[in-house]
């Protein structure tokens, strides 16, 4: 998860640092390899969570380690648990200013380690999924989708750039405004891409079609956080998910698929974003509910044309 | 609205001060008379909403008059938006001072003010409404409803205890609690009894039958502002009203009598949590939603053996 900032009211996200990437040539310096690179990730983080799907739809979990930081964030940053068993670190910060003793900005999930060069290659979140699919093929399992077809790229960019500005960071823009205008124009473009989405959705199971895409992986992390915690925290609460027949369906659905369920980790969601936000929530007290039923048949099935 | 006190974590409200009452016989020195005494209140406030329900339900409108607060309140207190035009006050605390330079308590609404003394006579909140109901029956307007009717009187008093400690302060408990275990202690009893009051509102149209009595008076005000503040402002978010059938149906069908639905403003409502509690949202941004439909048909005409 990146920085948070405000300026004038208006909360602002901060640019990646590490912008190096890993490339199936080696023409990078950082050739595509198996047990070479470490990703670390909070199942808290939503920019995170997209990583942990993307890598578990393409069965590159032997071949991507993952280091998974507490849920909790002090004013150090991100920790581990005890300490990461490969780098033996206790703080993710140890990680950045191992590779830029100057490094100023805060210290973000998801990243990507080599363990070789001992540095970060990149903590570019909307970059390291992509680079998993395109940079990683020679290591994805058999039959693993593609989740990034070379035709759809066009319709898949446009719709993860509107879902990134109004959903993905405008839940983000709307929970740390300090002015009420900044809240209410996020919250009005958030809830207006979210009709958007509704009404998309009610022809075809995945944004796409047929099939998951990286535009599917990008929305869910959003969708499976809201009236878990976006709604209340960060005062989304026109409507909840659970008010969207077919987006809360669309989301039901895509947590049947142990990638996206599997990764979901409610309790570190919750009490990540209740404790670490002192500006939100200065008590840090958890909040016992909601009750959400996302085993719930999803009956979405009826959409598929194949 | 009474003090927020925290010890240990637990929310502790004051105890109230200023306990005289008014009686029909004038035993107390304070005799019932039209046009004598003063109702501070605020609309924000649920204990204060409980009073304007009844004066408006008796028809005492003219007998009682009102003052009005500002739903922001500062370190200051209440204020009214201008002064009070009875008593030229502009903070509450004008009331309380000049009728006990000593007191050093929190200045609260609902009060009574008694215009022939300039004395404040009563801010104990749970007293107000029941003497409005016996010590007022000379003015009730022809046809008032008996709300306190005194062969109910006993389970009237048993379920408004409960409802008190679990729901209306209940709430409060939850949002204010600063340890996790007093508002998980807070939480459970609160649901525990929405739980019961579902059951009960199952085969009766009002709490106690077929008739409107201060048992509903008294659950109104919190239900009224539980979707809209307490679920997300005090994380009592196990279920919505809405999630309760039979009550969202009864909190509608309240809503729909004069008495209660106009004397329930949201905005008010919405404003005064929001922007009074910094120790819970210090960035006073005020939720757009949630959407409700309060207007909604609630069926519950059925449920009238009479």
């Amino acid at each position: 998860m990146t920085a948070q900032e405000v300026e004038g009211g208006r909360f602002v996200r901060q640019r990646n640092r590490f912008t190096e990437t890993i490339t199936a040539d080696g023409g990078s310096g950082y050739p595509a390899e198996s047990g070479r690179y470490r990703l670390f990730v909070s199942y808290a983080c939503p920019w995170a969570h997209r990583t942990l799907i993307v890598r578990r739809l393409l069965g590159l979990e032997e071949v991507i380690g993952v280091g998974v930081v507490d849920p909790i964030r002090d004013e150090r940053g991100w920790r581990f648990p005890d300490h990461d068993p490969v780098t033996g670190t206790v703080f993710l910060s140890e990680l950045y200013l191992s590779s830029d003793p100057g490094f100023t900005g805060r210290y973000t999930v998801p990243c990507v380690w080599d363990t070789e060069t001992g540095r970060l290659v990149t903590n570019d979140f909307p970059d390291i999924t992509t680079m998993l699919e395109t940079e990683f093929t020679a290591f994805h399992r058999p039959g693993a989708p593609d989740l990034y077809p070379v035709e759809l790229r066009p319709e898949i960019d446009e719709l993860n750039d509107l879902v990134y500005r109004t959903v993905n960071n405008g839940v983000y823009r709307a929970g740390f405004a300090t002015a009420q205008d900044a809240y209410e124009e996020a919250f009005d473009a958030l809830f207006a891409t979210l009709d958007g989405l509704e009404e998309r959705l009610a022809g075809r199971r995945y944004l796409l079609g047929d099939a998951v895409t990286e535009a599917d992986v990008r929305l869910y992390p959003t969708l499976a956080r809201f009236d878990a915690v976006y709604y209340s925290h960060f005062k989304c609460n026109l409507r909840r998910l659970a008010d969207y027949p077919n987006l809360w369906g669309y989301a039901r659905d895509l947590y049947s698929i142990p990638a996206f369920g599997e990764t979901t980790d409610f309790d570190h969601i919750k009490r990540h974003y209740y404790v670490t936000h002192p500006t939100i929530n200065p008590t840090r007290i958890v909040p016992k509910g909601p009750l959400l039923d996302w085993a719930a048949p999803h009956g979405r099935e009826r959409l598929a044309s194949g």
